[in-house]
């Protein structure tokens, strides 16, 4: 086989194995994908030395869509406040079709990345390195002024981490919507800044 | 035994089925509590007639100091930004102690609640309703402007969601920290409102 090759047998068995876990609500191993196929185990073995390559490559899968829609928008001429919704609106309503169409599915993708964290986190780190991007346009159309990039990715995330972590979609449901985003991104755009507004404040409280 | 008496037994046998829960790793049941104590098998079920009047005791006991923090912060004289850090922030600290005092029995009380939710359900509403009434208190101090309570009461709970959603505490860890919270709570009160910034757009991406 060709590296051209054995790379488009890769991302074939990797969404069959997806298939296969749907099906059999577990986790899809290479004897699993030996025992559905017509393969023989050299073949597997060939593709996917590894049994964490098998779970990787089908993790690849699962957020290749998602990098395209990440760069699709980072890579348009949309005013930065609608860029910044549709980096989270898009990935988000991708991840509500998929949990959707199989919710079972859905529940044990988000429990195996849990689970195994550090083979899903470089996909984390780039859709920070995204964000950092995208924040860094804000700050020179004059936004979140005063902040360092680093500390305004850090509290955007954390106001708009129901949209972005993919458990809260099975949790929240149809308390998720594209309207209140849209809201929760104005509110950012309009009101976050380095500038103290006091709520944290210096004098304990007492009773009035 | 009068009424205040069981009140108080039962008080008593909640902590105490905290505490075996945490030694052992599982929910507590009544038979437990019986192996435990020198107390009878009826006089335990005196005290809870079912097993969940068990678990709804050990509910209550976690949630009691919480109910006490919320209703210091409204009857306290502070300016409403100062109230809304506090509310969220007093139970925040409160839980990031308990979660650092015992990890393992803080993520299974976090499952426990999870996995029984309608009988965490009342505490959850009542946590709302307290915050509606901050939110009242801001929308006249001219804050929130335009929208309906429930609306920004659903807004504002996202927003803030990592550090009132139990689970958060650890899952981000040292992520959370007093000072962004304050920050977040600052851009609320400086961003939300019903005014359409146009984040969510009307136009489609097209390629710059």
């Amino acid at each position: 086989m060709t590296e051209a090759e054995i790379a488009k047998e890769r991302e074939r068995l990797a969404d069959l194995a997806l298939e296969i876990a749907a099906r059999r609500g577990e986790e899809t191993t290479r004897a699993a994908l030996v025992s559905e196929t017509r393969l023989t185990r050299a073949r597997i073995e060939t593709i996917f030395p590894d049994e964490e390559d098998l779970f990787d490559a089908t993790v690849e899968r699962w957020f290749d869509p998602e990098i395209a829609m990440m760069e699709d928008v980072l890579a348009s001429d949309l005013p930065v406040n609608r860029k910044f919704y549709e980096f989270i609106a898009r990935r988000f309503v991708r991840r509500r079709e998929e949990y959707a169409r199989d919710p079972g599915l859905y529940r044990m993708l988000c429990e195996l990345g849990a689970a195994r964290y550090e083979r899903v986190r470089s996909f984390v780190d780039l859709a920070d390195h995204y964000l950092c991007e995208i924040i860094a346009q804000a700050q020179a159309d004059g936004h979140f002024a005063g902040l360092e990039i680093e500390d305004a990715r850090s509290l955007i995330s954390q106001m708009v981490s129901c949209y972005t972590m993919p458990d809260m979609v099975p949790l929240l449901e149809d308390r998720l919507t594209e309207d209140k985003l849209g809201s929760i991104v104005d509110t950012l755009f309009a009101g976050l800044s380095a500038q103290n507004g006091g709520a944290r404040g210096t004098r304990d409280l007492r009773a009035a």
